[in-house]
Protein backbone atom coordinates (compact mmCIF):
# COMPACT_ATOMS: atom_id res chain seq x y z
CA UNK A 1 0.00 0.00 0.00
CA UNK A 2 2.94 2.30 -0.19
CA UNK A 3 1.90 5.51 -1.84
CA UNK A 4 5.19 5.81 -2.83
CA UNK A 5 5.60 2.60 -4.70
CA UNK A 6 2.34 3.27 -6.17
CA UNK A 7 3.07 6.24 -8.23
CA UNK A 8 6.29 4.58 -9.68
CA UNK A 9 4.48 0.98 -10.79
CA UNK A 10 1.65 3.65 -12.23
CA UNK A 11 4.95 5.41 -14.25
CA UNK A 12 5.70 2.14 -15.02
CA UNK A 13 2.72 1.25 -16.57
CA UNK A 14 1.77 4.10 -18.19
CA UNK A 15 4.82 4.41 -19.93
CA UNK A 16 4.40 0.87 -20.81
CA UNK A 17 7.61 -0.65 -19.09
CA UNK A 18 7.32 -4.53 -17.96
CA UNK A 19 9.12 -4.50 -14.63
CA UNK A 20 9.05 -7.21 -11.33
CA UNK A 21 7.80 -6.60 -8.66
CA UNK A 22 10.39 -7.20 -5.31
CA UNK A 23 9.09 -6.69 -2.12
CA UNK A 24 11.44 -5.45 1.02
CA UNK A 25 10.14 -5.47 4.41
CA UNK A 26 11.83 -2.36 5.46
CA UNK A 27 11.18 -2.23 9.30
CA UNK A 28 13.82 -2.47 9.99
CA UNK A 29 16.07 -2.40 6.42
CA UNK A 30 18.20 -5.68 5.89
CA UNK A 31 22.00 -5.14 5.72
CA UNK A 32 21.46 -6.48 1.55
CA UNK A 33 19.38 -3.64 1.18
CA UNK A 34 20.91 -0.63 2.97
CA UNK A 35 23.89 -1.64 0.68
CA UNK A 36 21.22 -0.58 -1.95
CA UNK A 37 19.84 2.21 -0.40
CA UNK A 38 21.36 3.72 2.58
CA UNK A 39 17.85 5.75 2.96
CA UNK A 40 16.22 1.88 3.66
CA UNK A 41 13.56 3.36 1.74
CA UNK A 42 11.00 1.70 -0.94
CA UNK A 43 10.67 2.18 -3.81
CA UNK A 44 14.20 1.80 -5.61
CA UNK A 45 14.11 0.96 -9.39
CA UNK A 46 17.14 -1.13 -10.55
CA UNK A 47 17.08 -0.92 -14.23
CA UNK A 48 19.30 -3.06 -16.22
CA UNK A 49 18.23 -2.09 -19.80
CA UNK A 50 20.89 0.39 -19.98
CA UNK A 51 24.23 -0.10 -22.25
CA UNK A 52 26.01 1.31 -19.92
CA UNK A 53 25.06 -0.76 -16.47
CA UNK A 54 22.48 -1.35 -13.99
CA UNK A 55 20.98 1.72 -12.66
CA UNK A 56 19.80 2.14 -9.03
CA UNK A 57 17.57 4.84 -8.45
CA UNK A 58 15.65 5.79 -5.54
CA UNK A 59 13.22 7.80 -4.12
CA UNK A 60 10.33 8.03 -5.47
CA UNK A 61 10.80 11.66 -6.60
CA UNK A 62 13.87 11.07 -8.47
CA UNK A 63 12.52 8.14 -10.50
CA UNK A 64 9.46 9.63 -11.76
CA UNK A 65 12.31 12.04 -13.22
CA UNK A 66 14.87 9.59 -14.25
CA UNK A 67 11.85 7.60 -15.93
CA UNK A 68 10.73 10.91 -17.82
CA UNK A 69 14.60 11.33 -19.04
CA UNK A 70 15.30 8.06 -19.93
CA UNK A 71 11.73 6.64 -21.16
CA UNK A 72 10.24 10.03 -22.27
CA UNK A 73 7.11 8.58 -24.20
CA UNK A 74 4.32 8.92 -23.62
CA UNK A 75 5.17 12.13 -21.25
CA UNK A 76 4.08 12.33 -17.86
CA UNK A 77 5.55 16.19 -17.15
CA UNK A 78 4.46 18.72 -19.71
CA UNK A 79 6.25 20.52 -22.17
CA UNK A 80 7.34 24.17 -20.38
CA UNK A 81 8.77 24.70 -17.15
CA UNK A 82 5.70 26.81 -16.16
CA UNK A 83 3.65 23.89 -16.58
CA UNK A 84 6.01 21.04 -15.76
CA UNK A 85 6.72 23.34 -12.36
CA UNK A 86 3.33 23.33 -11.60
CA UNK A 87 3.33 19.45 -12.10
CA UNK A 88 5.94 19.12 -9.87
CA UNK A 89 4.29 21.23 -6.82
CA UNK A 90 1.22 19.03 -7.00
CA UNK A 91 3.57 16.11 -6.54
CA UNK A 92 5.35 17.67 -3.88
CA UNK A 93 1.74 18.72 -2.51
CA UNK A 94 1.12 15.13 -2.62
CA UNK A 95 4.61 13.22 -1.57
CA UNK A 96 5.40 15.98 1.41
CA UNK A 97 2.00 17.95 3.03
CA UNK A 98 -0.58 14.90 2.30
CA UNK A 99 1.65 12.23 3.01
CA UNK A 100 2.34 14.20 6.62
CA UNK A 101 -0.94 15.51 7.30
CA UNK A 102 -3.03 12.03 6.29
CA UNK A 103 -0.99 9.32 5.13
CA UNK A 104 1.17 9.20 8.08
CA UNK A 105 -1.48 9.75 10.30
CA UNK A 106 -3.97 6.78 8.68
CA UNK A 107 -1.74 4.28 6.57
CA UNK A 108 0.95 4.37 8.95
CA UNK A 109 -0.71 3.99 12.41
CA UNK A 110 -3.45 1.75 10.94
CA UNK A 111 -1.20 -0.88 8.79
CA UNK A 112 2.61 -0.22 9.11
CA UNK A 113 2.59 0.28 12.79
CA UNK A 114 0.73 -3.56 12.85
CA UNK A 115 3.27 -4.48 10.63
CA UNK A 116 6.42 -3.38 12.52
CA UNK A 117 5.70 -4.50 15.82
CA UNK A 118 5.25 -0.77 16.97
CA UNK A 119 2.16 -1.64 18.65
CA UNK A 120 -1.77 -0.24 18.70
CA UNK A 121 -2.40 2.60 16.54
CA UNK A 122 -2.83 6.18 18.09
CA UNK A 123 -6.34 6.98 17.79
CA UNK A 124 -5.55 10.61 18.04
CA UNK A 125 -3.28 10.68 15.16
CA UNK A 126 -6.09 8.77 13.09
CA UNK A 127 -8.71 11.67 13.81
CA UNK A 128 -6.01 14.00 12.95
CA UNK A 129 -5.95 11.93 9.52
CA UNK A 130 -9.38 11.45 9.12
CA UNK A 131 -10.00 15.47 9.93
CA UNK A 132 -7.00 16.45 7.36
CA UNK A 133 -8.09 14.46 4.26
CA UNK A 134 -11.63 16.91 3.73
CA UNK A 135 -9.04 20.23 2.48
CA UNK A 136 -7.17 18.09 0.55
CA UNK A 137 -10.68 16.53 -1.15
CA UNK A 138 -11.67 19.67 -1.44
CA UNK A 139 -8.67 20.89 -3.10
CA UNK A 140 -8.62 17.91 -5.23
CA UNK A 141 -11.97 19.21 -6.22
CA UNK A 142 -11.10 22.49 -7.36
CA UNK A 143 -8.23 21.49 -9.36
CA UNK A 144 -10.76 18.97 -10.98
CA UNK A 145 -13.43 21.87 -11.53
CA UNK A 146 -10.83 24.10 -13.25
CA UNK A 147 -8.82 21.83 -15.55
CA UNK A 148 -9.00 18.55 -17.78
CA UNK A 149 -6.18 16.84 -15.23
CA UNK A 150 -4.98 18.01 -11.98
CA UNK A 151 -1.69 20.09 -13.32
CA UNK A 152 -3.78 21.43 -16.44
CA UNK A 153 -4.35 20.32 -19.57
CA UNK A 154 -2.28 17.24 -19.98
CA UNK A 155 -2.56 13.89 -17.81
CA UNK A 156 0.92 14.16 -15.91
CA UNK A 157 2.55 12.42 -13.09
CA UNK A 158 0.67 14.43 -10.62
CA UNK A 159 -2.44 12.86 -11.62
CA UNK A 160 -0.30 9.09 -10.95
CA UNK A 161 0.76 10.59 -7.53
CA UNK A 162 -2.40 11.94 -6.27
CA UNK A 163 -4.53 8.87 -6.86
CA UNK A 164 -1.47 6.79 -5.50
CA UNK A 165 -1.77 8.35 -2.14
CA UNK A 166 -5.84 8.54 -2.05
CA UNK A 167 -6.29 5.03 -3.33
CA UNK A 168 -3.77 3.67 -0.15
CA UNK A 169 -6.07 5.85 1.77
CA UNK A 170 -9.30 4.18 0.08
CA UNK A 171 -8.16 0.57 0.68
CA UNK A 172 -8.63 2.04 4.63
CA UNK A 173 -11.97 2.80 3.36
CA UNK A 174 -11.10 5.84 5.01
CA UNK A 175 -12.08 8.57 2.30
CA UNK A 176 -15.12 10.03 2.58
CA UNK A 177 -16.10 10.56 -1.33
CA UNK A 178 -19.95 11.73 -1.00
CA UNK A 179 -18.87 15.18 -0.51
CA UNK A 180 -16.29 15.64 -3.34
CA UNK A 181 -17.98 14.94 -6.18
CA UNK A 182 -15.72 16.40 -8.86
CA UNK A 183 -12.87 14.61 -6.79
CA UNK A 184 -14.31 11.78 -7.23
CA UNK A 185 -15.25 11.78 -11.03
CA UNK A 186 -11.27 12.56 -11.40
CA UNK A 187 -10.64 9.53 -9.44
CA UNK A 188 -13.05 7.34 -11.03
CA UNK A 189 -11.12 8.32 -14.43
CA UNK A 190 -7.95 6.93 -12.77
CA UNK A 191 -9.11 4.29 -11.51
CA UNK A 192 -10.60 3.30 -15.11
CA UNK A 193 -7.26 3.62 -16.91
CA UNK A 194 -5.56 0.23 -17.44
CA UNK A 195 -2.22 1.10 -15.61
CA UNK A 196 -4.36 1.22 -12.26
CA UNK A 197 -5.75 -2.12 -12.18
CA UNK A 198 -2.93 -4.22 -10.70
CA UNK A 199 -3.53 -1.95 -7.16
CA UNK A 200 -7.25 -2.59 -7.31
CA UNK A 201 -6.10 -6.26 -6.78
CA UNK A 202 -3.79 -5.63 -4.49
CA UNK A 203 -4.79 -7.35 -0.91
CA UNK A 204 -3.04 -6.94 2.36
CA UNK A 205 -3.99 -10.01 4.49
CA UNK A 206 -6.24 -9.63 7.34
CA UNK A 207 -6.73 -5.81 6.20
CA UNK A 208 -9.32 -6.49 3.17
CA UNK A 209 -10.41 -3.63 1.58
CA UNK A 210 -14.27 -1.75 1.91
CA UNK A 211 -16.21 -3.55 -1.28
CA UNK A 212 -16.24 -0.33 -3.12
CA UNK A 213 -12.08 0.14 -3.38
CA UNK A 214 -11.92 -2.32 -6.42
CA UNK A 215 -15.02 -0.98 -8.01
CA UNK A 216 -14.79 1.56 -10.83
CA UNK A 217 -18.43 2.77 -10.62
CA UNK A 218 -18.58 3.19 -6.43
CA UNK B 1 17.28 29.68 8.63
CA UNK B 2 14.97 27.30 6.71
CA UNK B 3 16.92 25.69 5.06
CA UNK B 4 14.80 25.50 2.12
CA UNK B 5 15.30 29.03 1.61
CA UNK B 6 18.81 28.94 2.14
CA UNK B 7 19.29 26.39 -0.95
CA UNK B 8 17.05 28.67 -3.29
CA UNK B 9 18.93 31.62 -2.22
CA UNK B 10 22.51 29.63 -2.76
CA UNK B 11 21.20 27.94 -6.55
CA UNK B 12 19.94 31.37 -7.39
CA UNK B 13 23.71 33.28 -6.16
CA UNK B 14 24.94 30.32 -8.00
CA UNK B 15 23.48 30.92 -11.49
CA UNK B 16 24.71 34.38 -11.06
CA UNK B 17 20.91 35.59 -11.07
CA UNK B 18 20.31 38.72 -8.51
CA UNK B 19 17.00 38.30 -6.51
CA UNK B 20 14.99 40.28 -3.58
CA UNK B 21 14.57 38.65 -0.84
CA UNK B 22 10.68 39.05 0.82
CA UNK B 23 10.05 37.89 4.37
CA UNK B 24 7.11 35.96 5.11
CA UNK B 25 5.14 34.78 8.69
CA UNK B 26 4.10 31.63 7.72
CA UNK B 27 3.10 30.82 11.42
CA UNK B 28 0.08 31.43 10.30
CA UNK B 29 0.17 31.93 6.61
CA UNK B 30 -1.64 35.51 5.66
CA UNK B 31 -4.43 34.65 3.42
CA UNK B 32 -2.56 37.26 0.79
CA UNK B 33 0.28 34.10 1.16
CA UNK B 34 -1.96 31.62 0.61
CA UNK B 35 -3.71 32.80 -2.48
CA UNK B 36 0.34 32.68 -4.01
CA UNK B 37 1.42 29.08 -2.52
CA UNK B 38 -2.03 27.27 -1.11
CA UNK B 39 0.54 24.97 0.80
CA UNK B 40 1.32 27.83 2.98
CA UNK B 41 4.95 26.97 2.62
CA UNK B 42 8.02 29.07 1.97
CA UNK B 43 10.38 29.44 -0.54
CA UNK B 44 8.16 30.48 -3.43
CA UNK B 45 9.76 32.18 -6.09
CA UNK B 46 8.11 34.86 -8.16
CA UNK B 47 10.43 35.14 -11.44
CA UNK B 48 9.26 38.11 -13.67
CA UNK B 49 12.02 37.42 -16.37
CA UNK B 50 10.21 35.67 -18.64
CA UNK B 51 8.41 36.75 -21.28
CA UNK B 52 5.68 34.53 -21.39
CA UNK B 53 4.61 36.04 -17.75
CA UNK B 54 5.42 35.63 -13.86
CA UNK B 55 6.32 32.28 -13.12
CA UNK B 56 5.59 31.89 -9.60
CA UNK B 57 7.55 28.51 -8.49
CA UNK B 58 7.30 26.35 -5.63
CA UNK B 59 8.72 24.61 -3.25
CA UNK B 60 12.24 24.03 -2.79
CA UNK B 61 12.49 20.45 -5.00
CA UNK B 62 10.77 22.69 -8.18
CA UNK B 63 12.32 25.41 -7.83
CA UNK B 64 15.58 23.69 -8.07
CA UNK B 65 14.39 21.96 -11.70
CA UNK B 66 12.79 25.04 -12.41
CA UNK B 67 16.44 27.54 -11.93
CA UNK B 68 18.20 24.45 -13.86
CA UNK B 69 15.64 24.19 -16.99
CA UNK B 70 15.21 28.49 -17.26
CA UNK B 71 18.83 29.19 -16.64
CA UNK B 72 21.15 26.19 -16.93
CA UNK B 73 23.97 28.02 -17.05
CA UNK B 74 26.52 27.07 -15.12
CA UNK B 75 24.40 23.93 -14.59
CA UNK B 76 23.91 22.53 -10.98
CA UNK B 77 22.65 18.98 -12.30
CA UNK B 78 24.96 16.23 -13.69
CA UNK B 79 25.04 15.72 -17.30
CA UNK B 80 23.84 11.65 -17.57
CA UNK B 81 20.12 10.68 -16.39
CA UNK B 82 22.26 8.03 -13.95
CA UNK B 83 24.03 10.92 -12.08
CA UNK B 84 21.42 13.61 -12.49
CA UNK B 85 19.67 10.62 -10.26
CA UNK B 86 22.36 10.38 -8.29
CA UNK B 87 22.27 14.00 -7.23
CA UNK B 88 18.42 13.78 -7.00
CA UNK B 89 18.91 11.22 -4.24
CA UNK B 90 21.40 13.00 -2.25
CA UNK B 91 19.04 16.34 -2.65
CA UNK B 92 16.48 13.85 -1.56
CA UNK B 93 18.19 12.85 1.30
CA UNK B 94 18.42 16.04 3.22
CA UNK B 95 15.34 17.49 2.17
CA UNK B 96 13.35 14.64 3.34
CA UNK B 97 15.38 12.27 5.36
CA UNK B 98 17.79 15.04 7.23
CA UNK B 99 15.04 17.15 7.86
CA UNK B 100 13.21 14.51 9.66
CA UNK B 101 15.91 13.00 12.17
CA UNK B 102 17.95 16.40 12.47
CA UNK B 103 16.43 19.88 11.21
CA UNK B 104 12.81 19.13 12.83
CA UNK B 105 14.46 18.11 16.21
CA UNK B 106 16.37 21.08 16.35
CA UNK B 107 15.35 24.01 14.39
CA UNK B 108 11.82 23.65 14.62
CA UNK B 109 11.98 22.83 18.38
CA UNK B 110 14.65 25.44 19.26
CA UNK B 111 13.46 28.73 17.04
CA UNK B 112 10.32 28.31 15.32
CA UNK B 113 8.29 26.88 17.59
CA UNK B 114 9.45 30.17 19.80
CA UNK B 115 8.30 32.44 16.99
CA UNK B 116 5.51 30.87 16.05
CA UNK B 117 4.19 30.94 19.36
CA UNK B 118 3.86 27.00 20.14
CA UNK B 119 5.69 26.90 23.20
CA UNK B 120 8.65 25.33 24.60
CA UNK B 121 11.28 22.77 22.76
CA UNK B 122 10.11 19.65 23.40
CA UNK B 123 13.77 18.18 25.00
CA UNK B 124 13.13 14.87 23.84
CA UNK B 125 12.90 15.38 20.43
CA UNK B 126 16.08 18.04 20.58
CA UNK B 127 18.12 15.11 22.20
CA UNK B 128 16.60 12.98 19.12
CA UNK B 129 18.43 15.63 16.63
CA UNK B 130 21.48 15.57 18.40
CA UNK B 131 21.44 12.11 18.56
CA UNK B 132 20.68 11.29 14.89
CA UNK B 133 22.81 14.10 12.82
CA UNK B 134 25.66 11.78 13.81
CA UNK B 135 24.99 8.90 11.08
CA UNK B 136 24.59 12.10 8.62
CA UNK B 137 27.80 13.70 9.32
CA UNK B 138 29.02 10.36 9.33
CA UNK B 139 27.37 9.48 5.78
CA UNK B 140 28.72 13.28 4.19
CA UNK B 141 32.18 12.04 5.25
CA UNK B 142 32.11 8.54 3.65
CA UNK B 143 31.26 10.74 0.29
CA UNK B 144 33.50 13.46 0.88
CA UNK B 145 36.19 10.56 1.34
CA UNK B 146 35.17 8.94 -2.02
CA UNK B 147 34.21 12.04 -4.23
CA UNK B 148 35.38 15.31 -5.46
CA UNK B 149 32.16 16.63 -4.53
CA UNK B 150 29.07 15.04 -2.53
CA UNK B 151 27.19 13.40 -6.15
CA UNK B 152 30.36 12.95 -7.93
CA UNK B 153 33.08 14.94 -10.13
CA UNK B 154 30.91 18.06 -10.44
CA UNK B 155 29.83 20.39 -7.61
CA UNK B 156 25.86 19.84 -7.86
CA UNK B 157 23.03 21.31 -5.92
CA UNK B 158 23.43 18.15 -3.73
CA UNK B 159 26.15 20.07 -2.23
CA UNK B 160 24.07 23.53 -1.62
CA UNK B 161 21.44 21.17 -0.71
CA UNK B 162 23.18 19.39 2.45
CA UNK B 163 25.09 23.07 3.19
CA UNK B 164 22.04 25.06 3.31
CA UNK B 165 20.94 22.19 5.77
CA UNK B 166 24.14 22.00 7.73
CA UNK B 167 24.15 25.43 7.45
CA UNK B 168 21.12 26.05 9.70
CA UNK B 169 21.82 23.74 12.20
CA UNK B 170 25.34 24.89 12.36
CA UNK B 171 23.65 28.27 13.19
CA UNK B 172 22.62 26.91 16.89
CA UNK B 173 25.90 25.24 17.49
CA UNK B 174 24.51 21.76 16.94
CA UNK B 175 27.00 20.10 14.56
CA UNK B 176 29.51 18.04 16.36
CA UNK B 177 32.54 19.13 13.67
CA UNK B 178 35.31 17.68 15.64
CA UNK B 179 34.56 13.80 14.82
CA UNK B 180 34.04 14.34 11.32
CA UNK B 181 37.02 15.91 9.38
CA UNK B 182 35.99 14.74 5.70
CA UNK B 183 32.47 16.42 6.23
CA UNK B 184 34.11 19.46 7.98
CA UNK B 185 36.96 19.78 4.65
CA UNK B 186 33.95 19.92 2.56
CA UNK B 187 31.91 22.37 4.33
CA UNK B 188 35.01 24.55 4.70
CA UNK B 189 35.06 24.58 0.85
CA UNK B 190 31.25 25.51 0.54
CA UNK B 191 31.58 28.46 3.34
CA UNK B 192 33.92 30.02 1.26
CA UNK B 193 31.83 30.15 -1.99
CA UNK B 194 30.95 33.54 -2.54
CA UNK B 195 27.00 32.28 -2.63
CA UNK B 196 27.38 31.45 0.53
CA UNK B 197 29.05 34.82 2.33
CA UNK B 198 25.08 36.24 2.62
CA UNK B 199 24.31 33.28 4.79
CA UNK B 200 26.92 33.62 6.96
CA UNK B 201 25.35 37.09 8.13
CA UNK B 202 21.94 36.44 8.94
CA UNK B 203 21.51 36.93 12.32
CA UNK B 204 17.71 35.97 14.27
CA UNK B 205 17.39 38.42 16.90
CA UNK B 206 18.17 37.09 20.09
CA UNK B 207 19.55 33.82 18.99
CA UNK B 208 23.23 34.81 18.31
CA UNK B 209 25.44 31.92 16.32
CA UNK B 210 28.10 30.04 17.78
CA UNK B 211 31.60 32.07 17.02
CA UNK B 212 32.54 29.29 14.31
CA UNK B 213 29.48 29.55 12.51
CA UNK B 214 30.23 32.54 9.91
CA UNK B 215 34.45 31.72 10.52
CA UNK B 216 35.82 30.25 7.15
CA UNK B 217 38.99 28.66 9.56
CA UNK B 218 36.54 27.11 12.51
Amino acid sequence: LSPFCRQIRLALAEKGLLFELKEESVWPPSPDFLSVNPAGTVPVLIDDRQSEGVAVVTPAGPIGEYLEEVYPEPPLLPKTPVDRAECRRLVAWFNEKFHTEVTLNLLFEKVHKRYAGFGAPDMDQVREGVENIHSHLDYISRLADDRRWLAGDDFTLADLVAAAHISSIDYLGDVPWWNYEPAKVWYVKMKSRPSFRPLLKDRIPGVPPPRHYGDLDF
